[in-house]
């Protein structure tokens, strides 16, 4: 699976065995990262960026790829999250496709890619394994955690296994938890691919992968990110055959709209990476083997704690942004919790740059 | 298809040729309906009851079938839509496969079933199909239609239709035309289901129904006729494995909920028929050929008009019931606008009934 994986990625190999959260074992593991400004003397300007489920490590351009990262106007030279500050840190999670070990990487006992042979991946096990990174990089403690969506996650599960590790932890559109009705859409999209014929038990070929249902895991994906107020806004009731009509529908600008991101996504994303991230985003709870979040984020020491929501999220709603933000507060840690008011939805983060771009540039100019 | 055409059914065969709204004739259409109450000497007590999209004609017990029908507390002896006072009616969409003729009915010529061949059903066919039982039963004024979901777009479109033949309309949880949120849920559904291997361009067995795709499309009905707030309260995160759990999946008590919803509904409605009915939906618009709602609705002369809406519906949310109301109020209709705190979004209608039955109740005592 090298689709994807972006040029000018940087590779940690690491043959440290790597033990799974939920069982089994990995005798080497290999992480994508890339890297934008310079660490200090101090080494205390690094700044870790996690990702949601689908994005690479490339998350702006840089000499080696000048390609637009997928958070390009975030990251860089006098940026929000800005590179002539900080050392920033963008590593690909575990169980990707995009240059991280995965379901998709080739098992070398058998030369072939793992697909179902791999452990399941799990937010810990993202979490543990950018330690690999942080650790390779000689930095004692982060200056900052960043974490969108999943990336929220598996920052909040990296901080409860380095409590001391970073001094500020910026979350966005995430939560402890997935509440079920983020499970059942991400269950339901899981159960189209699946039930694709092409699926073959994970045994699907490269040429001929499962392609209907991960176009219609997709749209659903889609529907979630977004909101039905945006789509009332770009699209209403207007008409347009983009792609062929058929009997029951492609009839209407946002019919259009799904099957573009459909097919963009269907040719970069392997299955079997898509299912077993998804998956470990329904498993996790930050909470577990605690009796609340707040005791759960107890040990985490923090100069300060930002949480950004977005009113317009179905997937993680503002609810579960406050009671994140109230977990901390609880604990004495300086917290803010701050509601856009975006229309994009779960998505906001990476569109609405307008209401994104002031609200971590605000806040990462109060930290030092 | 007579799997579930309800005991007890009436039906009106009826030989006038039937014209569709978007072209297609058929030299007879079947409409099944269910009836209850006694019809006045005045003949001026009719309440017509049109359903949404797979309810049949049996909304509640009679003599010839003391099964519960589907809208069983709110129709009946001394209930909301009260049976000693009204002479009810309710009647099976066209397109339906519940008795109504539609694309799971014989076709006379070729002996098999219409499938694709049916002409394609729109919410003014289901209206203009509804003036036919109402004639046969001799009614020139309808005391009131009640319509919940599609059925509020029928009987809108029927009142379009028949501007002053029904003195009182009761809506509930729907709209003049579908906003494209639902528009790209159904679209998905639809997809679901014509994307499965078994569908077979409609050509599939009655033995071997695409059962996949419509298990698919029920459980994303499920996600848009529900709400997340009842998902948490009545799921959480509760695991649960009714179902046979999989690599990724059917861990949650969310999921055997869907699933089980799911299963019961293969097996009880007709691929194609809910295809047709799906994107009759989408299509309809009630404004089309107006410049406004407020004109199209203006020609409809009502003694009162009562909008039900739900907080929680996503499907058709609260403005859309507000467009409603205000277009029947800008034409002087004395007209109500009721919203209703349920938790179970769309589908509330059918199991909130401690706000549903006092709200309809409350307003039927008011007409007569």
């Amino acid at each position: 699976m090298s689709e994807d994986i972006p040029r000018g990625s940087r590779f940690l190999h690491s043959d440290d065995p790597f033990d799974f959260h939920l069982g089994g074992t990995l005798a080497r593991i290999s992480l994508a990262y890339e890297t934008w400004g310079e660490l200090n003397s101090a080494r205390d300007n690094g700044v870790m960026i996690l990702t949601g489920l689908s994005p690479s490590a490339h998350a702006a351009r840089h000499p080696e790829n000048n390609e637009d990262g997928w958070w390009e106007p975030m990251v860089g030279p006098g940026k929000p999250i800005d590179t002539n500050r900080f050392f920033v840190i963008c590593i690909n999670s575990l169980g990707s496709c995009k240059g991280s070990t995965g379901p998709a990487s080739i098992n070398p006992e058998s030369g072939k890619p793992w697909r179902l042979e791999f452990p399941q991946v799990t937010v810990q096990d993202i979490a543990s394994s950018a330690t690999r990174v942080i650790d390779h990089l000689g930095i004692d403690q982060l200056l900052a955690v960043v974490g969108p969506s999943l990336g929220g996650m598996s920052g909040l599960a990296w901080l409860q296994q380095n409590p001391g590790r970073a001094r500020h932890f910026l979350s966005i559109s995430t939560a402890a938890a997935a509440e079920p009705f983020a499970i059942a859409i991400r269950s339901l999209q899981r159960e189209c691919i699946v039930s694709d014929r092409l699926w073959l038990d994970g045994k699907y070929s490269d040429d001929e992968r499962p392609a209907t249902g991960m176009r219609l895991a997709r749209k659903l994906g889609m529907l979630s990110y977004r909101s039905p107020q945006e789509m009332t806004q770009r699209f209403g009731r207007r008409e347009e055959v983009m792609f062929e009509h058929y009997r029951f529908g492609m009839d209407f600008a946002i019919e259009s709209y799904l099957e573009r991101a459909a097919v963009k996504f269907v040719g970069g994303f392997d299955p079997c990476c898509y299912l077993y991230l998804s998956y470990a985003l329904d498993l996790f709870d930050a909470s577990e083997g605690y009796d609340s979040l707040e005791e759960a984020v107890a040990p985490i020491v923090l100069d300060s704690k930002m949480v950004i929501g977005v009113k317009t999220d179905i997937l993680w709603p503002l609810h579960q942004q406050s009671q994140l933000a109230n977990a901390f507060k609880a604990n004495g840690v300086k917290t803010e919790f701050l509601t856009l008011d975006s229309i994009q939805g779960h998505d906001s983060f990476l569109v609405d740059y307008d209401r994104f771009l002031p609200a971590v540039d605000a806040y990462l100019k109060t930290i030092k």
